[in-house]
């Protein structure tokens, strides 16, 4: 089935805001196997919003039209659909009650406008919407053709795409008799660049007939996806896990994750999982490294501390590296970077501890000391080990996220020895 | 001038990457005054590419195409401008010579493909590209129309449209007698909501005649837009200057920035001005106050540690708060975040130190202290001053940002005294 995808609203169309819900609709489509055939994007004006509407009624089988449902006088998507198919719009008695009813609840007055939002094209249903005050719309036309209306919040567009056009789509699809199975997983990636495990994983689709390979660079990690269509989920689920067998037997341990999770996410839970303590000091991270962490969370079962030694007087004040290390070597240096790793273990009593010390960029490198140059130490009950990585610089959070992923890399790779 | 915007590619209709450079070049042309009519999303079929395109050339008098410029066959966009206007693609042996000097100084082998980027349709003139290979094409047809077609990578395609793209939209707007000067200043104010801003606001635009305000919540922070548009550019930026002045007289010190720089930046300069240094404690922040400071280069000038402590143990033995004082009060309270604070001026000598302890959610809140809750101190030369934050929860990065942003406020407003 063909969808086109409709986002309105001025303030998308002149890119005061990121429009986050077409990406976000045109990937979830997409992985159910729906196809997306166009995104279009206008403004408030009527007459726009009449013929955007037509244009993809005409290409597609389902057209999903994000915004312009709320109660002022510029939320005309109701209005264009009415003036599109020639339908009367009218007021519902249940759909005025129950925002009135939401307005009560708020402790707010409603205001006459406010009644826009109780209003239906003739032979349309409303799409029940739970956290916000906007319904959404849905309409099937004669022809079998679908027509959804969703209010642009985030919060409230997702749930009721996931909740009552996917189902109603995946309903169509088994009318028209196009029932086929499908499904994809994500194998994350970390430590090789995305043509070396493309290289690695050449001939999978040889390999695994069925099987539609594609990869995303997630930076800095790698994104392998796994995807197939087939008669039946099990044909589809076998598919998946002979290519899954097949991509963990070439990558190993580069593979982290095919449930999911994030990366600090697989290191917390190896460690809650030994019942370890993790600690951390950082230089050119400057905190990224705990914020990755807390991120998550919970991230309090593991995680204990994070020194951001930023100046040289922190890094011997809280870490306790000796001043004439630092002199005799810089800040970035492989004795620092185990000096700081030991002073975060013993200052925390964490039973594994992480430093990080580089040149995140742009400024401040030398010949002997590149931009992009970090050294990484992980200090735990069996000694200190280091390495010393030479990331390509492409700006200053590139160098950042590439060092902290490294270095929860690390943690990774020690817990799964 | 009415504009239309054109994104091509599988990757960008189906989901897989967010469309930065649309949202981009849409901001950046209303910035300057021309009016962004539409904005499409095809992928890489010929034929979806000429039906777009030949939209979007009969509603507009510039389109601006995102993409599709490459080596590889799915690369369409030449081809599709070729077949809309039926013009042929002849290719430019200065450019090819170009092309091919550009795989040289890479030291890698040209491929026949890569002749693809030498091709112009008739007619068309080439935007160079300085950094990558396909060129960008100019196109004026003979009823003044314009289109540009720009390569799709975000470091190519923002420079080609400030140095090409909007050059020449400006020039063709001269030649139509269109030309009107226009402006934008943006304050940025910190410490009220959207809506309380708006209400100190409320009588601007009937105050300053000839200004247009707008407002973009920039979670945390709140962007007053002043905008004008006027006979001559002097006679705009009076107007500017009249806002900005009635604006600071109302909100006074929450407007933080007027020239782009951040809450960070204004912090870190204003420090190096008096030469004082600021070290941190964070505990429900997890690292983002460092992160954000960091985020800045140079901030080493100001910036000494954050002791990321998020265990209660890490709280005393990094910045000694005595395990009685956790134990009586709890982590989240007045008293550990003054110690942390203080606690965090001892250990880094530096002159100014903040703390922050709360919950970030969505767990751990209790009917005394719930989700939200923030304890923030500012140690200083004069004492230790405390601030009780409840925010609002949205979700765990809203807490954290708001809290973050909070801490630095107090530094900016302590250093404004």
């Amino acid at each position: 089935m063909r969808v086109s995808l409709i986002s309105t609203g001025e303030e998308i169309l002149r890119g005061e805001v990121q429009d986050t819900n077409a990406t976000h609709a045109a990937a979830l489509l997409d992985l159910h196997g729906f196809e997306v055939v166009r995104r279009h994007t206008c403004g408030d004006a009527l007459a726009d919003n009449v013929s955007v509407l037509l244009l993809a009624m005409a290409e597609a089988d389902a057209v999903l039209v994000c915004g312009g449902l709320g109660p002022t006088v510029d939320d005309r998507t109701l209005d264009a659909l009415g003036a599109a198919l020639g339908l009367p719009l009218l007021e519902d008695p249940a759909l005025l009650a129950d925002v009135r009813r939401k307005f009560e609840a708020m402790g707010v007055d409603m205001t006459p406008n406010q009644a826009r939002q109780a209003r239906l094209p003739a032979g349309g249903e409303s799409i029940p919407n739970p956290r916000g005050t906007a319904p959404g719309v849905r309409l099937a036309r004669s022809d079998g053709r679908l027509v959804f209306c969703l209010p642009g919040p985030p919060g409230e567009y997702r749930p009721m795409l996931e909740e009552a056009v996917l189902p109603a789509l995946e309903a169509e699809r088994v009318r028209r008799g196009e029932r086929a199975a499908h499904g994809q997983r994500v194998l994350k990636v970390f430590g090789k660049g995305e043509g070396h495990v493309a290289h690695l994983l050449g001939d999978l689709e040889a390999a695994v007939p069925g099987l539609v390979l594609g990869y995303r660079a997630a930076v800095p990690e790698i994104h392998v996806k796994l995807r197939s269509r087939g008669p039946t989920p099990a044909a589809v689920a076998a598919v998946l896990d002979e290519a899954e067998r097949w991509v963990r037997e070439r990558l190993g341990i580069l593979v982290f994750s095919a449930d999911g999770r994030s990366l600090p996410e697989v290191v917390l839970d190896a460690l809650v999982a030994r019942r370890l303590k993790l600690a951390a000091a950082e230089s050119c991270t400057g905190g990224l490294l705990a914020k990755l962490l807390t991120d998550v969370p919970g991230a309090s079962r593991a995680f204990v501390l994070s020194a951001v030694t930023y100046a040289n007087e922190a890094k011997t004040a809280v870490l306790g590296v000796r001043a004439e290390l630092l002199a005799a070597h810089g800040a970035v240096s492989e004795p620092v970077a185990r000096a700081m790793a030991e002073g975060a273990r013993r200052v925390s009593g964490a039973d594994l501890a992480l430093a990080l010390t580089g040149i995140a960029g742009p400024d401040g490198g030398t010949p002997e000391k590149p931009v992009g140059l970090v050294h990484l130490a992980l200090a735990h009950a069996g000694g200190t080990e280091h390495h010393r990585r030479q990331f390509p610089y492409r700006d200053r959070d590139f160098v950042r996220a590439l060092a902290a992923h490294a270095a929860l890399d690390l943690v990774r790779r020690h817990l799964a020895r």
